[in-house]
């Protein structure tokens, strides 16, 4: 492809996003579409604890060194009001040992069944280059899990204004309103306002 | 002092226990007593997601970088029966962001109260040392909170056979039961059968 002039910062690879969750992966191409250029890869960086602004930052700083350019990372926590946000990154943990059915269970002393879902991406043009978040945020409630379980606790969050779960919705309906559409729709705009010029080595 | 045959390992340099909670090292100091010689340290190491005794590996193997010698870390969580071991190693931000209350909140939804406390040591001897841990456990119960609320979750930890939380109790009294003490035990008699011979420069 012809490359224009460049307005601003040349970026000679496509933005690696890191991740090794095939759905995650889908739903990122679902919303970004074609705008940015990127391929995805399955790093293992270390997993930290902390806030999750500050957890997502410090794996964009890892896998920027790691993957030697841009690189994309995500962080997802459904954090309940009643918990103070917990168990927010720590979600997944409780996920896989008790399941939706514990999840609930965490907010039983609770008239507020109230959470948010939370997805912070952060976005590295390379190591030594200061991260940028950007948090997308959907407020729902805890419900017992309704529809597929096929993608972590989807089921149980159903969105405010919504008679659905997470899981139930068709997958455009939920990308409309989701915590990481959100998060990526500032990505999105970011790119385009920031005028990265993406000028790949295309060699044929 | 005079260093007489040395059956194993020389150690030159005193073992740093890597914290920076005051309470831990006294515990710590009043537990092992003159039997290693140790100074404490407080660094800043990144904390991880994941199964205590994975953790505190991880977290012995970049200390032992960061000190170039050997080093003691330590990491520590509260077990709920009913949900499967957590909130664990997060325990801290649970009692940080939702109290003791919420702790005990936790487990309504369960006749179970039963929990363990978990104490993860681990030792290397340096950098490259594949670091070994030490597992102490206490078996009881999660209480509405009593006693004096000076150490994180003590006042809502009621060890099994006691009537006593471990907030109530004396410390000489915790000191011979608690998880701390059991995977410091550990660590004692590791010391003693591996026959480090601590050959410091004592320039006086």
């Amino acid at each position: 492809m012809a490359a224009a002039r460049a307005p601003g910062i040349v970026v000679s690879r496509p933005v690696t996003f890191v991740t090794g969750n095939a759905k995650k992966l889908e739903e990122v191409k679902a919303i970004l579409g074609q705008s940015i250029p990127f391929q995805s890869l399955k790093l293992d960086l270390p997993e930290l604890q902390g806030e999750p602004e500050d957890i997502s930052k410090e794996k964009a700083r890892l896998a920027a060194i790691q993957v030697n350019g841009p690189v994309l990372v995500e962080d997802t926590c459904l954090c309940f009001n009643a918990l103070k946000g917990l168990p927010g990154t720590y979600s997944k943990w409780f996920l896989q040992k008790i399941g939706h059915e514990g999840l609930n269970n965490l907010l039983m002393a609770y008239e507020d069944k109230s959470a948010y879902a939370l997805c912070a991406f952060a976005f590295a043009l390379g190591p030594n280059a200061e991260p940028i978040t950007f948090l997308g945020k959907t407020p729902g409630k805890i419900v017992p899990a309704r529809g597929p379980n096929d993608f972590g606790w989807d089921p149980i969050f159903q969105p405010d204004g919504y008679d659905q779960t997470y899981a139930e919705m068709p997958k455009e309906e939920k990308n409309k309103i989701s915590h990481r559409s959100k998060s990526l729709a500032m990505v999105k705009s970011h790119f385009a306002e920031a005028g990265y010029t993406f000028q790949m080595d295309t060699a044929k």
